[in-house]
């Protein structure tokens, strides 16, 4: 069966995000009542897998040991069967 | 009032995505059956508006003039009341 994963990476609350402060400050000047912007990953793929079961389980090792940084970002993940 | 919107921003199906491709060869190494491994922008912001109707409006004047470029990318808006 084949699965649509999708993968969002954002970084911790506590960590800076220099990009979103710099993208909030130009949405301020352009009129946009704008706060707290932060700039994430979104990675989406198909995925192969048996079930539902083993294509969230695939998605959380791939976010875990490759798409994510546990020390700086957190992750959720979104499984949908195509 | 106060909403959350966030912003997906991805490269259009014709554009190439170099990066995707590296990861997909990566995760399919590690053993994962993943194909089409594509990598976007997702922006989160906290948005002051009138009502949903303004803020849907606002977030997509930014995401036409700033968050996105409309030749290359494609982007989805999800706009949340706080």
């Amino acid at each position: 069966m084949i699965f649509e994963v999708i993968v969002n990476v954002s970084l911790k609350e506590a960590v800076l995000d220099p990009a979103g402060q710099s993208t909030g400050k130009i949405l301020h000047n352009m009129g946009f009542g704008v706060e707290n912007v932060r700039i994430g990953k979104q990675i989406k793929m198909n995925l192969n897998a048996e079930n539902m079961n083993e294509a969230k389980e695939n998605a959380r090792q791939m976010a875990e040991k490759l798409l994510a940084n546990p020390v700086l970002e957190t992750y959720d993940i979104v499984v949908k069967e195509l």
